[in-house]
């Protein structure tokens, strides 16, 4: 009994202590990660914009298909900015490894955002869909004015 | 009556003959999209890999994490290939416009193999796990070897 729960604090530990780094064979991997699901999010955010400012007709469909990706992704590219990444892309400012905890605080928001923007693209009203598209292009914006070269 | 009916049949063709091409803003964003995708869900899928073949220790939750975003991701990158792109990039021959039942096929069977990568993944089997990997990983390879050049 004592020796398993060794064990398996000793796992928690080693859980604890592996890097995010370690989940990537290397840095640039990294870098080229989190700009993929960036990217990928961006252009489903995009359909949804597209309806939100009416330049494409409102498809209720088409904006719950598209909010559960950009829900999805958005949780994804934080991963990929790991210590060792810093410097390797023109774009990422190195305040996002001097605050981390600001950086971390922009990414939970975001998550916050686009699972309420899903929520949003769920009732079939593009007023809702537009107020919630709004409020989270301000989160990207925020981030991107604090932690991204322009 | 007959009027909205008429409304409804244009908006369906309309619908239809909307080509895919139509959601990305140039052709280049549709191939930087799928190998996008790609990117993402070959680094996942590589994380279970490593489960699988033993490089790394066995995690059921960080199977089941990791194969979430494959499922997920599965879907995604064959809106990408649109007409516009054949000849765009060099890995995609153009067997995949010449033969795009083939390749939708492929495309299918991945999206099937990837979810029940997922259901072997939460039985927290990595018997299991190994089993969906190797079905997955032909399923990759196929497609690859059909319509990628290496």
């Amino acid at each position: 009994m004592k020796f398993a729960a060794t064990l398996a604090l000793a796992a928690a530990m080693f859980a604890l202590a592996t890097p995010a780094s370690a989940q990537f064979a290397k840095p640039e991997d990294a870098v080229k990660y989190r700009q993929s699901a960036l990217f990928v999010m961006a252009q489903h955010f995009g359909r949804i914009g597209a309806m939100a400012n009416g330049r494409a007709p409102y498809d209720a469909k088409a904006a719950v298909d598209n909010a559960e990706v950009v829900a999805e992704m958005a949780k994804l590219p934080w991963a990929g900015f790991t210590a060792n990444t810093d410097g390797l892309s023109q774009k990422a400012k190195a305040d996002i490894w001097k605050e981390q905890a600001k950086f971390k605080e922009h990414n939970e928001k975001l998550v916050g955002d686009t699972g309420r923007l899903l929520a949003a693209a769920k009732t079939n009203n593009l007023d809702n869909l537009k107020t919630a598209f709004s409020q989270t292009a301000a989160t990207c914006k925020a981030c991107h004015d604090n932690f991204r070269n322009q």
